[in-house]
């Protein structure tokens, strides 16, 4: 070990991160995705999420107004459009067509999902903290869609190690590589 | 293309996330580790990030009292620390002992940061949000440590690419795998 530790400037260091692309909009004019990271879960019971967004972004007056937003999980198929999703403005294009996703309607609430993801998360927004940058909006998870193909017929179980998910660490996106470890198996007896 | 949608019961499935190790205390007799994976940065200007608690932790009072917490990166080698960092209890243990870490002074609050760990990311709690099984701690970064090995000393940057960090997905811990891309590359020119 080095116990040579060095002061770094105070800043955003907290990774790796999820790069989720959210998706809102109650109308076909108005349905536009913003890939986002400062994204998390608060509460386990009930289930709850947060976002942070930038008052700025064309997304946020449109979750302010319905309350609702949609989080995708994003793979490696997706990361490109995840990474356009992020710099381009639906101000200026339409998301869906210009990074090829399809809009599906969403079972809870008044919103689209993204059909090539493999797990949308449909949210309700709670509440809405003003923090500096960003807007923190904390919301309930209402509703889960998953992509057939990840679940286990057998064990009613979610393959969710199957999906290639990306994560995002200081200013790049990677793959979920080597498997460590299960939750736990520091104290198991027969660990796999 | 599959755009067969399952419905799936509401839940925490936004992966993958964190597994950060997190210290507490502000003497010897008091100082502890919890892991923790609902955290996240909340707010960019200032820096701001979150860690969730449930009450029943021994670390939710300790940081309650002092109203400070240091975040600690996790890697490859402090995967099996951090897993049972998360299943033990600081009530029963001394979880620095036991783990075989190092408390270092921290620069700006009155705590330890982890040695052993490549970034130390040191929070001051500002708002505590009770949300039901957990409590989300609200804080602003006021000082970040650095292992030196990872600063890049010809450009003052941070290699945190070089630190092998881990994440968290659906009850696995994963290495970071292979690099997709850089955040802006999909509208670049000539990415990398």
């Amino acid at each position: 070990m080095s116990k040579t530790k060095v002061e770094w400037k105070p800043g955003n260091m907290l990774y790796p991160l999820p790069a989720v692309m959210v998706s809102c909009g109650s109308t076909p004019e108005e349905y536009n995705i913003i890939t986002i990271s400062w994204t998390g879960t608060i509460n386990t019971n009930p289930p709850m999420v947060y976002i942070s967004v930038r008052p700025e972004r064309h997304s946020y007056g449109i979750i302010k107004k319905n309350m609702e937003f949609v989080i995708n999980l994003t793979t490696e198929k997706l990361v490109k459009a995840a990474d356009f999703n992020g710099v381009k403005s639906g101000k200026d294009i339409n998301k869906f067509e210009e990074s090829f996703l399809t809009p599906i309607p969403a079972r809870k609430i008044n919103t689209v999902i993204i059909g090539e993801s493999p797990v949308n998360i449909e949210c309700k927004v709670t509440q809405i903290i003003p923090l500096g940058s960003h807007d923190m909006f904390i919301a309930e998870v209402v509703g889960i869609d998953v992509d057939e193909k990840y679940i286990d017929p057998e064990k009613n179980t979610l393959r969710l190690d199957k999906a290639n998910l990306i994560a995002y660490s200081h200013g790049f996106y990677y793959l979920l590589g080597k498997r460590l470890g299960k939750f736990g198996y520091s104290v198991m007896k027969h660990p796999r």
